[in-house]
């Protein structure tokens, strides 16, 4: 089969590979019918160190089973599924408590140990706790398909956000980043019921998508002209909450001016930082609530399907582009050229 | 009158002084029953640089109204009072939401502009928001007076780390610190329903009241160690809550040692840092939400006068000495050599 592999910072590769077979008899190999590119996968394309063995790439896929290992009780050949970005085993005490992604049985794709789902074809681990199956869903619907496919990670990493921000109705929300997760994060607070939303994000294009899906305003301004407008647009006070969705530090200083006494800032944009400022000058005088963290998908996407067939949420208007598993390296080049938002991929 | 005032590390003096006067409509002059020396009183009794205008100290006291200016509505001379640690007017926006240490209008007393409560009067800003009258409050009834006086700051600051990590019944607290704070922690966390409370200190006096106050386990060992120990507790999962009373930065690496994935760590211990992990590593990785600031006292102060007239609670335990105005100074000492847990002031 064709995968993908990453040699070194800006070095793509889509390579013919083994087929993937059952090494668990928890696992299942599932044909993929649509992945996509990541924006965290441009961290790598950015920063890493060449090698001589590619890492496997890919962490998002609807498509449908093609062989089960023997202790798979709820899943059968055919089943169209959509795969959470992290695999687990909805079961543990963590699972148990809605925090799949730190599952004790679980883990991630595209490491050195497992393989990456930018590929025709996917082990995926513990697939009775992973997998969830989506009813009579056909090529004849694909409408659906990238709708579908965002809830593998993006939108449910925005709906995150939103969620871990105790976002509801009567609640100023900002939101920093107009990438894919800054938008769905958008459509994630509308959903919840925000009163206002401010996203903060300067591509034109992209906070168009986020008006159609809730702004109340847009502030093009970052650093500290920033966070003034975003005052002057709450008499002063601040926002409730404030979703972090780019992950680097300028953001975070951004979300802290910006939250208002009490208020929470919730993170979904992976920190490219380990220490920052949490004292009484940044977090701690105002008592203000920091939370976020990898999105446990697995959690919320039963409840999102139904959304997105009934039409309730169109989630996948991120994707602004797609392309063949060929075409990868060039999808890669465009997201980080920021000629496209989000590349989706079609075997 | 006779006030504290501090005019360096380790430099307390009792002064005599003129009696606070009314100085805006809104003040109130309150005659002290009762007054403190906080945990919080001793970080400058550490580090304060030498200065020639003694610091006014002190900021919780219980008393009864001498005077009230001109627009002052609901309390009237003779009113016994809890006076908050902060005063606020309980109007503005973020009063209304409940944190009433970020009052637009409120402030702090024992600054260079307010006057300190260790004094035999005391002028109170904002009377109407800031003070709470308890009715046939008298002498006679004396026995409640420690625990009034705890809710001016040291038992409902230990409420706020609990309330605001969302303890609930079901739940593993851990408490790091077994001062006054870190021990009525363990008091709220009992009332508020925690099904196991982990007590963090090794001072045997101070944690068996910790036990009286429904702690069920204590760990005197501190750093890897005592984190190894709550992992063995919890079947290795961690703490759902940890309440950091501590404010050092070891207590706060000790937080996130032990927190579970999806857990909260509050903090009410006045953090001596600014900078501290907060990325993958430490809280994103496993969806930790750090919580904590300044106690709203207000907020909590009218349900918790009946928990304390009725017996429910006697959070004023964790006063273990009385002194008078005149041995503040002594009394500092004492609670600086921990020989003292914490010093009840009479006039």
């Amino acid at each position: 089969m064709k995968a993908t592999f990453m040699y070194g910072a800006g070095d793509v590769r889509v390579e013919t590979v083994p087929d993937p077979v059952i090494q668990q008899p928890t696992d299942a190999i599932v044909r993929v019918i649509r992945s996509c590119i990541c924006g965290s996968d441009l961290h790598p394309y950015h920063s890493m160190a060449a090698t001589e063995q590619g890492m496997p790439m890919g962490h998002e896929l609807i498509g449908v089973i093609e062989e089960i290992g023997t202790s798979v009780t709820t899943l059968t050949t055919g089943d169209f599924v959509v795969a959470p970005f992290a695999f687990s085993d909805n079961t543990c005490s963590f699972c148990r408590e809605g925090f799949h992604t730190a599952c004790k049985h679980g883990g991630f794709y595209a490491t050195r140990e497992t393989n990456g789902l930018q590929a025709e074809l996917a082990r995926i681990p513990l697939a009775d706790g992973s997998l969830v199956v989506v009813a009579d869903m056909t090529d004849e619907r694909s409408e659906f398909f990238p709708s579908l496919l965002s809830l593998s990670d993006v939108y449910l990493t925005g709906y995150h956000a939103a969620h871990m921000g105790h976002v509801q109705p009567g609640k100023t929300v900002t939101v920093i980043g107009d990438g894919a997760v800054g938008l769905s994060a958008v459509l994630a607070a509308k959903q919840l019921g925000a009163e206002r939303i401010i996203l903060m994000g300067r591509h034109k294009v992209r906070t168009d998508l986020g008006v159609e899906w809730g702004a109340t305003d847009v502030i093009a301004e970052r650093g500290r002209e920033g966070i003034q407008q975003v005052l002057d647009l709450t008499d002063g006070e601040g926002s409730h909450i404030v979703l972090e969705a780019v992950g680097h530090m300028p953001a975070y200083e951004q979300a802290y001016g910006i939250v208002r006494p009490g208020g929470v800032i919730s993170r979904v944009g992976v920190p490219q930082y380990e220490e920052a400022p949490i004292g009484f000058g940044s977090l701690f005088g105002k008592n203000i609530t920091l939370t976020g963290g990898p999105a446990p998908v697995r959690a919320y996407l039963e409840q999102a399907i139904p959304q997105v067939l009934s039409g309730q949420i169109t989630p996948g208007k991120v994707f602004d582009r797609t392309i063949s598993i060929d075409d990868v390296p060039a999808g890669y080049a465009a997201m980080d050229a920021r000629e496209a938002l989000k590349v989706l991929i079609t075997p």
